[in-house]
């Protein structure tokens, strides 16, 4: 299946003074990317149903930074997802700017079912969430 | 040697809506402990030295995020050298909220030459650079 | 004339532990609309134009906050030009979600050459920057 | 009274392309110098009481911007009580940099009972808490 893709313009308050995208924005870029993601699906990185409520915190990100990017640059931005395990997901993101590689990311997170007082606790991914997400699953190449 | 440690409180602009950290924002507080940590030895993630220019933009980021970290919390992050290469350096972050893991991470940097209009050049870590963080370099445990 | 309209859907590293958009995001939703208002009049907050360079430096910024906005709440901006002095120019922006009203704020800019090292100096706004703007102040209501 | 004075210095992250503080983290700055003001106090911007929840949102927020702070700069914030309201107090900020004027800001917060699921409601500040502020209230200069 094709990558889902998101593209975005580099603000001015994502760049520092090295006149580049500031490295924890990447992390920033890739959560909203997996967020537009899960919403084209009807999912989300919290959702409700039947009076449960799940979230995804992250338990790992990892980011690869090729070449620079700098204010007003277009980056697309492909979401791909890389495992799905029995309670956790791991999402791959490729930065790129008109083609040319600009980084390269993973991030886990862990289904949770949150409990009173924002407690979280480890809970299986629920299979009408796996389903939808399955489909994007990255085939070996 | 015992590593450098640095200690922030988490601000209220740290937290996200699950009330707690947003995981970008440990990337900005490894940045800050390494940037304090080489201002401790007179160093710096930019320097300027002999009429040159050095800069040390990130070339990979990762951390692994073990217990949320809440507002107010105040949070000791331990500084180590993992490696040292020709052109880069490899720092490590353990995050302990009064001693309890909360996150670990790396960053590498890669030492560049900075030349007109922010172009970077990759370059050799100077001597007088590499002998400084060297007594922080992690010994094999 | 009307004015000009950006949206944008409110990110989950917008929000804070009270579950709404943190303050301080509001300027950059500001910046990030004027940023793409200019853009739109081939303009923008930093143009090199005949071998000199032009910067548009805050010298303020205000906001009143009305009703809270969410992760996912879509925001219509509608920026208009409220001021053009000789130097400085005064942006309005007019948040709203689905019509209803939830924040009003103003920046203003001021014009200024950037010397070497970023070094500013206050500039009398160019001719040719000043009408591309006038057709979108906000005439007496 | 002398104002609540905090330090805080400049991070990398901070910066933006134009070499200084991005205009919207003085905001940021100002939240972080108030909460701090509050907890030196024994009070906070969200605080629970007699099995009530209480915050303190923000309706305004204003900076004029002086001069530029740079990477590494220690910046001193003033913290004042400028009017306690029925239901709002307004603080004052003062930043400086070795005693330099770089900016000065305001924000009025409203006092608020919070309601299940992050529900609002305007609230009359509580005598215990007003009158733990009082004594920081700015005189008639």
């Amino acid at each position: 299946m094709t990558p889902f893709r998101v593209s975005r313009r580099v603000e001015f308050c994502d760049t520092d003074m090295a006149c580049m995208v500031h490295f924890a924005n990447f992390f920033r870029f890739m959560e909203s990317a997996e967020c537009e993601f899960l919403r084209s699906l009807g999912l989300g990185v919290h959702v409700e149903r039947a009076g449960e409520s799940f979230g995804f915190p992250r338990v790992s990100a990892t980011c690869d930074f090729i070449k620079p990017a700098r204010f007003e640059d277009v980056l697309d931005i492909d979401v791909t997802v890389q495992r799905i395990g029995k309670k956790s997901v791991t999402y791959g993101f490729d930065f790129r700017k008109a083609g040319e590689p600009i980084a390269k990311g993973q991030v886990t997170s862990a289904c949770c079912r949150v409990l009173d007082g924002w407690k979280l606790e480890a809970f299986e991914i629920p299979g009408w969430y796996r389903e939808r997400i399955e489909p994007y699953l990255a085939t070996a190449e």
